[in-house]
C-alpha cells in the first residue's frame, strides 16, 4: 500500500468515542447514575449485543466463545489464515469510566471497517475480541476471558461467588454458557499471528509529557495480598491506652509503612491499600481485628519479590511491637509481561509517522495483553488520559488522540507483514 | 438496724449472676451464638418479661414507662415516699457480654428481695429500673431511657433508623409505645431520693489492683465525632505515588496522630477510632474518600475541649500536607458527670466494712448514671472485670465480688438516711 493508497477515515476516532459513550448508560450499565458493567450481567449482555451489530456492520462474522468473549472475524486473502487479534474488554469497575477497555474494542471495529469498506484483504485475518472479565469487578479473579483464550489454567472457579452470592457457574448458565467447558475458549497458537491492544493510559504521565500516544514496552507485574491483624476488642472508655491491642492503629501503621517503603523504590513501582475493614466496627469498641488489601506493581519481577518480603518484615515488626497477631493471605501474582520488541518498534514508527514523539511507557495497569505476551507477539498502544483519571466517572479522552491512535493502528496492520513472518498463504494488500 | 439485724443472704450474688447468664441466649438474644439485645427488639421484650417475673417475686409492683424502661417499686414505710432508684440497663452491644448492665439490675432485684423477705419497710421507697437503651447499639443515640426519665431533651428522634431501616417511631409502635409521648417518662424530682447503679468496671484497673470493688467518683465525659477525608480516587497501577491524593493514607496518619496525642494526656484520658470506611473500597482503586469515628473521654471537661481542638488542628495539618479535603461532623458531647460526695463516702464505708480497700475510680465508660448526676444525688459501685474484658463474649464476673457488691449495696440502703435528708414521713427500719 503506497502513499496514494493510504487509508484516510476522518471520523473513525469520533465514532469510536461516541460508541463508548453510548455504552455508558442504561441498558448498558447495571448501576443508576454511573457505569457498572460486570461480567455476565444484564448490562454486559446488552453491550455485547450492540457490539455484535457494529461488528457485523464492519464486515465481520461474529461468535461468542466459551468464556463469553465476543469475537468478530474478517477473513484474510486466504481462508483460515492466522489472525491479528485486536482486543480489549467491555466490562467495567463499579462507577467506572466509559473508555477503559471499550475504546480499544471500538478502535478495533473501526480498523476492520476501514479495510472492509475498501474491500482490502490482508495476508492474515483480522479479529476483534471483546473480553468480558478484565476487571474482576464481579468475581474475585480477573482476566478470565483472556486467560481462557491463551490456554492458561483458570482453576476451579465455578463456585466463586459475587457479592449477591451468585456463583460463576450460575452466572454462566444464565447466559447459556457452561463453566465446565470454559477450556474450549482456548485458541490454537498457529491460528494467532499477534495481539494488539489499544487502551487509555489511565495515568497522568502522557498528559504531563504533552503526548497523545505511547508504545508500551511492558505491563507491570502485580502482587496482590491481604494482611489480617488480630488484636483484642474492648470497651473504648475503660481500657487504658498502654493496655490496648488495637487492630486498627496497628493496621494504620502498616498502611503508612507500605507507603514509605514504596516511595523508596523505582519510579514505576506503586503500592496501594484499597480496602480496609475493621471488626466489630463500632464507635465505642476498640477494633479487635482488621484486614487490608495490598497491591504492589512493577515491571521488574525481582523488585516485586523484594518488596513483598519487605512488606512482610514491616508487618511482622509492627505486629510484634504492638502485640497483635498477623497473617498474609490470598496471595496472587501476575508476572511482568514484556511486549514484543519488533511490534513496539512498529508502533513507534507509526507514532512518528503522525508527527509525534514516540514515547515508550511501562503500563502500571494490568490488561488482557498480560495473558498474551508469553504466547503470541503482543503490542499495546496507549492513549493520553486527561487528568490521569480512570476508574472514575470523570475518565475522558481527546477525540484527536483517538483519531491518531486509529491511524497508528491502521499503519501497524498495513506494515505488520514487514516485521513478522506470515507463514500462511500470502494474499495481496489491495 | 443494729449488728444483730444485719441482712445476710449468702446466695444473692450467685443468683444475680445466674439470671444474667440465663438472659445470655435465646430467646433473650437477637443473634445466634452470642448476645445482642438491642432496644425494643424481640430479645429486649423477652428479657423484660423475665425481669417482670423476678421483680414481682421480689415483692415489687411493676410498670413500664413511656420510654420502655421497666420499673419495679417496693413501697417505703409510708405511701408515695420518695424512692432510692437502683438501676442499670438490659440492652447490649452486638456480640456483647452477659453482665454489662444486666448485673446492676439483678443486684437491685436482690436488694429489694432481701428487705421484702424480712418485711422491712424503709423511710423511702426502693425502685429497680431497667433502662432499654443505654448502648445506642440499635439507633444512633444512646441512653434514651435515662434521658427521658431525668427530663432531658431527646430531640426529634422518631425518624432515627436502625440498620434495617426501621424508625424509632415504628419500633416503639411495635411494643405498644408512642414516640410522641416519650416525655411522659419524666419523673418528678421530689419523688426521687437518689440513684444508685452497680456495674462491672469494664476495664482492667481493679483486677490490676487486686480489688473486687470501687466507688466511682465521676463518669468521664465523652466527645464523639466523625472525620471525613476527601481525596481523589484513581487507578491503583497508574498514578505515581507523588501525584496521589489517597484518602486512606491521610486517614491512617490521622488515626496514629490521635493515638500519639491521647498518650500525651492524663492517665484517665482515652481516644479511640472504632470505625473506618473507605470509598470505593476496591483492591485496585486508590481510596477517594474515608470516614473515621473518633471518641475521646476524660473526667476533666477542659481537657476534653482542649483535645478536641488538638485533633482538629492535627487533621487540618495532615489534610493540607496531603492536599485532601476534611471535615469534622456529627459532633456529640456528654459532659463529665461527678457523683455525689456523700454517697461516694457511704459506698467507701460499705466497702471497708467488707474488709476491702476502698478504691475510688473515674468511670471511663458512660452509664445511665451520667443522666442522673445533675438531677439527683448519684452513686456508682464498680465490680472488678476479669481480664478487663467487656463488650465481648468473654466478659465475666467473680461470684464472690458480686456477693460483696450486694452486701455493700444493702449497707448503702440501710445507712442512706444518715447522709441524706429524708424529708418525707419517716418510717422505722424494722
Amino acid at each position: 500500500m503506497d502513499k496514494q493508497e493510504r487509508i484516510v477515515e476522518h471520523d473513525a476516532g469520533a465514532r469510536a468515542v461516541r460508541r463508548c459513550e453510548e455504552l455508558g448508560c442504561d441498558p448498558y450499565s447495571d448501576m443508576r447514575g454511573g457505569l457498572y458493567r460486570p461480567y455476565l450481567g444484564t448490562a454486559h449482555k446488552a453491550a455485547a449485543e450492540a457490539l455484535r451489530g457494529w461488528m457485523q456492520g464492519a464486515g465481520m462474522s461474529v461468535r461468542t466463545d466459551a468464556a463469553g468473549t465476543m469475537i468478530g472475524r474478517y477473513e484474510g486473502s486466504s481462508a483460515n489464515a492466522p489472525a491479528l487479534m485486536i482486543g480489549s474488554h467491555i466490562d467495567s469497575v463499579w462507577n467506572g469510566g466509559f473508555y477503559d477497555g471499550a475504546l480499544g474494542v471500538m478502535l478495533g471495529v473501526e480498523c476492520v471497517a476501514a479495510f472492509a469498506r475498501r474491500g482490502l484483504r490482508l495476508p492474515f485475518a483480522l479479529e476483534v475480541v471483546a473480553f468480558g472479565d478484565e476487571e474482576g469487578s464481579r468475581f474475585p479473579l480477573s482476566m478470565l476471558g483472556s486467560r481462557a483464550m491463551a490456554g492458561k489454567a483458570v482453576g476451579d472457579v465455578g463456585q466463586m461467588r459475587d457479592r449477591n452470592g451468585t456463583t460463576l457457574q450460575e452466572a454462566m448458565q444464565g447466559v447459556g454458557l457452561d463453566v465446565g467447558r470454559m477450556g474450549e475458549a482456548r485458541r490454537r497458537r498457529e491460528d494467532i499471528l499477534a495481539y494488539l491492544e489499544a487502551h487509555i493510559e489511565q495515568g497522568p504521565v502522557l498528559e504531563h509529557e504533552d503526548a497523545p500516544l505511547a508504545a508500551v514496552s511492558a505491563i507491570a507485574g502485580i502482587q496482590r495480598f491481604y494482611i489480617r491483624v488480630q488484636g483484642q476488642a474492648g470497651h473504648a472508655g475503660t481500657v487504658p491506652l498502654h493496655m490496648r491491642h488495637d487492630a486498627l492503629t496497628a493496621a494504620c501503621e502498616m498502611v503508612l509503612g507500605i507507603e514509605t517503603l514504596a516511595r523508596a523504590h523505582t519510579a514505576d513501582f506503586v503500592a496501594t491499600v484499597g480496602k480496609i475493614d475493621v471488626h466489630p466496627g463500632a464507635v465505642n469498641v476498640i477494633p479487635g481485628s482488621a484486614s487490608l488489601s495490598v497491591e504492589i506493581r512493577s515491571a521488574d519481577a525481582a523488585c516485586l519479590e523484594r518488596a513483598f518480603l519487605q512488606v512482610q518484615d514491616l508487618v511482622q515488626g509492627i505486629a510484634e511491637r504492638r502485640s497483635v497477631g498477623w497473617e498474609v493471605r490470598d496471595h496472587q501474582t501476575f508476572a511482568p509481561a514484556p511486549c514484543d520488541g519488533r511490534l513496539v518498534d512498529l508502533l513507534r514508527c507509526g507514532i512518528r509517522a503522525e508527527g509525534m514523539a514516540d514515547h515508550v511507557l511501562v503500563s502500571g495497569a494490568g490488561h488482557d495483553a498480560m495473558m498474551m505476551t508469553d504466547w503470541v507477539p503482543t503490542a499495546m498502544l496507549f492513549l493520553r488520559s486527561p487528568g490521569g483519571i480512570s476508574h472514575h466517572p470523570d475518565e475522558s479522552v481527546i477525540v484527536a488522540d483517538v483519531q491518531a491512535a486509529f491511524d497508528v493502528m491502521v499503519n501497524f496492520i498495513t506494515h505488520l507483514p514487514e516485521v513478522l513472518d506470515i507463514s500462511a498463504t500470502q494474499g495481496t494488500v489491495a
